[in-house]
C-alpha cells in the first residue's frame, strides 16, 4: 500500500496512502496471523447467528461457513498468502473469503466491527492458553510427586539463608513446589473464569440496532456470558494482563527451584544430577554439567513479567474506547505465553530426569548441629522448660559439642547431664536427623507420614 | 545495639556486636510495627491453643493472653517504646511481654519460630487489606452508579482514538467502568480465598515435634484451613503478590478514568466540572481549575505497580525456604495498599461531586456525522444492501453533507434518494443522536433502556 | 540433535543428546543468527592479530579470511543453511568454515571462547544500535527545528494541568522536545563510549597463556582498548543495560508527545492535523483522522521499558561469570532496538508532515486570562507592588472582565484604575498573546527572538 | 483546610476548599520538607540575583537573605512547624519567611515559579545523590582493592553456570567488582553533568518579562549553565529518571556479590566468613552465620527498580509541562537514593570485614580437572595441534585421569605421551593451579602480576 494509494478500506478520502514507514508500524499481520483459527471460529459463529436471526440468509450463511472453513484450510496448510496492506488478521480472512464467495461476504461484517471481533479473537486465545498453562501445571506437579514418593523419607538440609537450619525429607521439599504450583493453577482457573465472557456483539462501541443474540454467539464460542458493557467489550484488556500476572508469578516459582537446581549442581553441593538431556558440557572438563535448562529456566521470569510491565504500561492512561495502543497487547502475550509453556515443559523434564544424590543429602542434613532446635524442643517438651531456658541449655551443649569435635548425638549422657541434670537418655530418640524428622508430624510438617498423606490427597485432586 | 556487645538474641556466641549500618538496614521495626495487631493477635491464638492442649498450663496461657492484650493498649495509646535494637515488631511485643509477666512469656514461643509467625501476620495483614480494597470498590461502583443513572439517556461522544466515532450514553460509560471495577472485585476477592489459608505452626520451617492443633489457630484468626506444607508456609510470598497484581489492575483502570477527567476537564472539552474540593485553582486565573486529584490518580499506577515490580524482583530465584530477601516485602505492600486505599477513597469523591456538562456533551456527540454508522446499518437492514455497499452509499451522503457544510440529519429525502433511490423518509428516524443511542439495544448496547437495566442488575448485586 | 547422539561439540561424554525440548529452549541461532556480521567481524581480527603474533600461520589466517567473506556473503545471499543442533551463530559459522577451508578452521577458535566471543559480537551490535539511535535522533530533531521554524512566532496556549497558564509559541514548544531528544543523543554517546573497550581475549573467563595482542583486536573493531578484567569482560551486559535504560527515556519523550498528537488531533483541540500517511480513517466518518501511528508510539515504551525490566530482571542476582541466564539478552535488546529505530523514524514522518492549526492555536490561547501573569508582572515591574500583592490586583481585574464577559485587553483604562490607581495605559503593551510571548526574553523564555536564536544554536550543533 | 474555608493562596475564588481527603493525597510537605536546605539555597540565590538586577531593593533582597537563613536554622534545629494546609515545602518557607520579615516576603517570588522553583530544588538534590553514589562506589571500590592485594596469586575456581571452569585468582575476582562499580561512577558522573543545568528562571513554564540573569542564578548555585527551554525546565524529570536507571544497575552489581556471598557463606561453598558485624546468627546453632546484610544487599535491587519502573509509568504519556501526576516523583527518588547510599556503606562494611578462607578456595579450585584447558592450549601452542584435535586429546587424557581416580598433574609422562606421543615434560609447567593463574598473563587475564598491576592503576584512578 506504501507509496501507493489511499488504503481500499478506509482511506477513500484520503488524498495519499500511508507511507512505508507507517505500514511498518501499523500492520499487524505479522503476528496477529496467528489468530487465525480464533477470527474464523468467531465469524462463523457470528454468521450463524445472523442467520438464526434472520439478518442475513440461510444462504449466505452457509456460503460464508463454507468459505471460511476453506480460507482456515488454506491458513492451516501454508497456502495462504498474508498481505501486509490488508493490515491485519481480520482484513486478510474477509478479503479471501470475498474473493472465494463474492459479495456476500459482505455480509458477515453485519452489526460486528474489528473492535469486537478482535476482542473476542484474542480472549478466545488468551482462555486457551489458560487451559494450556494448567494442563502444564497439572503434569508438572505429577513429576513433582513422583519425586517426592521416591524421596519421602530421604533426610536432606531444610536452610533458611542457605544455611542449614533443620533436616527436612527430600519429598517435603518436592512437595513445597506442588503448594505453589497448585496457586499458580488457582490462579489461572479464575482468570479463565473471570475473562469467559463474550464481547462480540459489541460492534465498534455502542452495540448495535440490529437484532442480534449475543448469548448463542457466546455459547457457541464457549463463553459463560456476553459481556455486559460494549464500551468495557472493546476498551478492556484485563484478561491479558490478568493472565500475564498469573503467568509472572508462576514464573518466579520455576525460576527458584530453577536457582536451586543450579546451586544443587554445583561441585560443593551434589545434591542432584541433571540428566544429560538438560545439561550441557564441556568437551574436556568430564565433571562440567552445566545446568543449562535450569538458568534458562531460571531467567525466564525476566521475559514474562518484562511482558507484564510492557502491557500495564500501554494500558496506563488510556482513555476510552478502543485505541490503537492496544494493539501493542498481542505480540507481549504471545511471547509470554509460548515461554511460559514451554518452560512448564522443560522444568517437567528436568524434575523428572534429575537423580537425587541420597548420601550427599544425608550427610549435608547431618552436618551442623541441625538437630539443635529438637533437642531444645525436647527440653521443653520433656523437662518442662521454657522456651528461652532451653535455648540456653542447648546453645551450651552445642558448644561442649563443638569443643570436643563432635556432633550432639556423641555427646554422652554425663556430658549432657554436666549441663542440665534433668536430660536422661531419652533424648537421644531425637537427635539422629531420621528422628528428628520423623517427629514433625504436625499438620504441614516434614515427616514422612505427612509426606505420603499429602501426596494421596494431590493425587486425588489431580486425578 | 551498634558498637557494643553481642546481640541478645541470637548473638552469644558473637564476638561482636552488628555494626550500627548493620542495624540500620536490618531492623524492621520502623515499619513493621505496624503488624502489631495481627502479631498480637497470632500470638493469643497460638498461646490459646497451646493450652487447649495441654502444652503450656491454662494459667501461663491467661497470663499471656491478658499480657498481651496489654501490650496492644499501649501500642494503640502510642505509650509503647519501641526499640531497634528489639530488630522486629515479635521481639518487640515479646520482651515487653516478658517485663509484664516474667518467665512465662518465653513459654509463649513453644512450637513456633519468627519465620512463621511475620508469615501469619502478614498474611492477616494483606487479608485485610483485601476487605478493605473490596469495600472501597464497592463504594467506588455506587458512586458511578449514581452518576449512571443521572444521565442514563444523556448523550455524549463514543470515542474511539480520541475521535469521535459513535454517540453514547453518559450512563453507559460510567458503567463500562463499573464492570472494570467489579473485575478488580473478584480479583481481590479470588485473591482473599486462595491466601485465606493458615501458615502458624508451620515453625522455623519444618514443622514441629509438639502437638500442636493447627485447625484451631486457623480457625480463631479466621482461616479456612492451615497450610499444607511448612517449607511452603514460611517461602511463601504469593498472597502479596496477588494482592499488588490485583492493585495494580485496579490502579490502572483508575487511571483511565483520571486520564478522561484531565482531558474532560480541558478549556477545549468542558464535558466535567470537578468540584472545588478535588481541585486546586490559580489566584489569578479564575477559569483555572487545575484537576489535581485525577492527575494524582493517574500516577499512583506507576507507585503501585513499582512495588509489584519491586517484590517480584525480590523474590526472583530465592532459594527455599526463607531468607532475609524477604523482609523487602512489607514496606512495597504497606505502601501500595494504603496508595490504593486512599486512591478509590479519592476516585469516590470525585465521582460523586463532579458535574457532567450535558450540554457540551450533546454538542459534541452531535458534531462529525456521528450517526454515519447508524445509517449505513439502516441501508443494510431496511434496503438489504450488503455491508460494504452500505458504507460506500453513506461515504457518498456524507461527502454531500460536508459539501453543504450541514450534518446528516439535514440532508434532504430527494438528495439522499439521488445517491440510493431506494431510501425512504424512514432513515431519518436514525439520524439524531437520541436516536440513534436509543436503537442500540442489543445486550451491552448503550440504550438507556439498556442503562437502566445494568444499574438495577448492579443495584442488587451490591446490595 | 534431538533424540539423536550427543551433543558434537561438547557431549561426547554424555550418555545421551538434549531432548528436543531442550533443544527448544536452548538453542539460540534462531535469533543470534542475526549478529552474523558482527561474529565474523570478530573472526577475522582475531585471526589476523593471531598470525601478526606468530600464533597461527599467515596462510592458515588468510584461508581463515577468505573463508570468512564467503560465510558471510552465503549468509547475506540468504544462501546459508542455519541449524539449531549447532546451536547457535558462534558455532554455525565455524562448522560452515570449516567446511569450506578445512583443519585450518579449527585454529581460529585459539586463544578464544564462545564467552569472549559473544560478548564482542553482541557488544558491536548494541554499539551500531547507539550510533543509529544518535542519527535517528538528529534526524527528528531537525524535523522539531523545521517546524520550530515555520512557528517561531505563532501563539498557543501553555499547559499545565492540560489547563491554559499562559500564551506560549509553537517555535518553543517544538523546541522543549529538541532539548529532551538532545538529551537522548547524549546519553546514548555517553553508554557508547562507555561500552567501546574489547572484551575479545577475554577468553573463557580468565585470560589466556597465548601470546595475543588484545590492543590490535581491539584497533581492528573500532574499540578505544580492551576490557581490562577478564572475568567481569564474560560477565557484564551493562553496555545492553545501559542502551535500554536511554531508549526507555527516549521512549518516554516520544510518549509525551505522541499524547500531546493524540488530544491535538480531536475535534475539540483541532491544534494539529496530521498527515494522510501517518492517519488512518473510516470510510464513512470523513472527519475521522485516527492518529494511529502516535498512539503506537505513545505505546513503544511499553515494549522498551519491558525489555529494560526484563533484562535487569535476568541479570539480578547472577554469580560471576557467564551463566545461560544470560542468553536472554540478545531478544531483548534485538526487539528494543528494531522499536526505538522505528519509533524514531516514524515520529520523524509525523513531525515533518504535520500541519498545525496555527487560527486554532492562537485562539485557544487567546482565552481563559491567559496573559494575567503578565498583568500581575507589570504590575510588580512597573508599579513596584509586592508580588501577592499584584497577584491580588490582578484576580480583580479578571473578576473584572468575567463579569463584563469580555478579556483582559478589552477592559478600558478606567475600569482598571478603579481597582489600582496608578495603572497606566502602558498596561496594555503587556496584555496581548503576542505582546505576551514578545516579552519572555528572559534566556529559555518563549518570546520568538529567543525561539530563533535557538535554531540557530541547534543548526550549528548539529551541523 | 479540610472541611473548613478555600486554600489561602489559589482558593479565593473557589466555593469550598479542599476534602480531607483531597489534602491527604494532594499536600507533599510530609516529604518534601526534605527538600528545604535545596528549596532555601534556590531562594537565597534567586533574591541575590533579582537586587543584582534592580528587581527588588537591596534592602529587601538583605531582608529575604537573612529570613531565609533564620527558616534554615529553625527547620535544622527541629523548631519548625510544618504544615500540610501549606501543602509543600516551598510554601511553608514563604509563609514562615512572611512572619519573619513582613511584606518584603512577597517579593521574593518576582520572576519565578512554583513550577521552576521545585524544579531546581529537586534538581540540586538529586544532584548530590549523584556525588553521593560517587564517593560511596569509591570507598567500595577501594575495599575490593585492599581485599584484591591481600589476595592477588590466592587461587579460587572460576566459575561459569557455577562450575568449575578455571582456576582465577581472588583478587582478580575482587577487581572483577571494581570494573562494574568504575561504569557505575561513570554513569553517575554523566548524570550528573548533564543534568548540571538551572532550570531557576523558567518561571511558570514561559520564562519572564523581568530582566532576570539566569546565568548568576546558575553559577551561584554551582550549575554549568541555565537551560534553554522554559517549558523542558518544568516539563523535565529526566535527571530523576536517568539516576534512578544508573541506580538500578548499581543495585544489580551489588546483587551479583551478594549472591556469590550468600552462595559462598553456605557450608558447602565456606568459601568466605562474614564478619559478626554483618551476620545474624542462631541462639543454639553456633554455625548458622546468615549472611543477612548480603541478602538484604542482594534484595535491594527489587526497591530502586521499583522506583525507576514507579517514575518512567508516571511520566508515560505525560502532555506538557507541568502536571500534578509529577508530585509523585519525590518519594520514589527519596527511597531509592538511601536505599543506595545505605546500600554501598553496609557493603563496605561486608568487603572490608570479610576474610576470604584460602585453603577452601584453592582446594575447590584443584579439583574437577580445572586446568584441562590449560592442557589443551599448551597441546595447541608447543605442538601445534589444531584447537579441536588438541580438545580431543585434553579429554582423553582427562578420562585417563578420571578412570586412575587421579587429577591431570599426577598422570605420568609415558601415560600422556600414550595418547599423543609429542608431548614431553614440560607439560607439567601449566597443569597446577598455580601456574595455571600464572600463565594467563593477557591483558585482563587472571595472573597475579595483572592483577598488581590493575590495582596500582585503580590507586592511581582513585586517588
Amino acid at each position: 500500500m506504501s507509496g501507493g494509494g489511499a488504503n481500499a478500506m478506509w482511506g477513500g478520502r484520503f488524498g495519499r496512502g500511508p507511507e512505508a514507514i507507517m505500514e511498518a508500524i501499523n500492520a499487524s499481520i505479522s503476528y496477529d496471523k496467528r489468530l487465525a483459527p480464533q477470527d474464523i471460529a468467531g465469524s462463523r459463529a457470528h454468521a450463524a447467528m445472523l442467520a438464526a436471526q434472520g439478518i442475513i440468509t440461510e444462504a449466505d450463511a452457509q456460503a460464508i461457513d463454507t468459505g471460511l472453513q476453506q480460507v482456515l484450510a488454506e491458513i492451516e496448510a501454508g497456502d495462504f498468502a498474508f498481505s501486509a496492506a490488508l493490515e491485519d488478521i481480520h482484513m486478510n480472512v474477509e478479503s479471501r473469503l470475498t474473493q472465494i464467495i463474492g459479495p456476500a461476504a459482505g455480509r458477515l461484517h453485519t452489526a460486528r466491527s474489528r473492535n469486537d471481533q478482535v476482542a473476542v479473537d484474542f480472549r478466545l486465545w488468551v482462555r486457551d492458553q489458560c487451559d494450556t498453562a494448567i494442563e502444564g501445571l497439572t503434569r508438572l506437579m505429577r513429576a513433582f510427586l513422583v519425586q517426592a514418593e521416591a524421596g519421602a523419607d530421604w533426610v536432606m538440609p531444610g536452610f533458611t539463608h542457605l544455611q542449614t537450619a533443620q533436616p527436612v525429607t527430600w519429598g517435603h521439599h518436592m512437595l513445597a513446589y506442588v503448594e505453589m504450583l497448585a496457586r499458580d493453577r488457582g490462579r489461572f482457573m479464575d482468570a479463565r473464569a473471570r475473562m469467559n465472557e463474550c464481547p462480540l456483539g459489541a460492534a465498534a462501541l455502542a452495540g448495535t440496532s440490529f437484532p442480534i443474540d449475543r448469548a448463542r454467539t457466546a455459547a457457541a464460542l464457549g463463553f459463560d456470558r456476553p459481556t455486559a458493557n460494549s464500551l468495557d467489550s472493546v476498551s478492556d484488556r484485563d484478561f491479558a494482563l490478568e493472565y500475564l500476572s498469573a503467568a509472572s508469578i508462576c514464573a518466579l516459582h520455576l525460576s527458584r527451584f530453577a536457582e536451586e537446581l543450579v546451586i544443587w549442581s554445583s561441585a560443593q553441593f551434589r545434591f542432584v544430577r541433571l540428566s544429560d538431556g538438560f545439561s550441557t558440557g564441556s568437551s574436556i572438563m568430564p565433571q562440567k554439567r552445566n545446568p543449562d535448562a535450569a538458568e534458562l529456566l531460571r531467567a525466564k521470569i525476566g521475559r514474562i513479567l518484562g511482558a507484564n510491565i510492557a502491557l500495564m504500561t500501554v494500558m496506563k492512561g488510556l482513555a476510552l474506547t478502543y485505541s490503537k495502543d492496544m494493539q501493542e497487547d498481542k505480540e507481549q502475550v504471545f511471547d509470554a505465553a509460548d515461554t511460559l509453556n514451554l518452560s512448564l515443559e522443560v522444568m517437567e523434564g528436568m524434575v523428572r530426569d534429575m537423580s537425587a544424590n541420597r548420601d550427599a543429602l544425608e550427610a549435608a542434613a547431618s552436618s551442623g548441629f541441625s538437630t539443635a532446635t529438637d533437642l531444645a524442643d525436647w527440653l521443653v517438651r520433656e523437662l518442662g522448660l521454657p522456651f528461652r531456658e532451653a535455648h540456653h541449655v542447648t546453645g551450651a551443649l552445642v558448644k561442649m559439642a563443638e569443643d570436643a569435635g563432635c556432633d550432639l548425638p556423641e555427646l554422652t549422657l554425663e556430658a549432657m547431664q554436666s549441663v542440665h541434670q534433668d536430660i536422661t537418655g531419652a533424648v537421644f530418640d531425637v537427635l539422629g536427623v531420621h528422628n528428628s524428622v520423623a517427629s514433625r508430624t504436625s499438620y504441614g510438617g516434614t515427616a514422612p507420614e505427612n509426606v505420603r498423606a499429602q501426596i494421596v490427597r494431590w493425587a486425588e485432586v489431580l486425578g
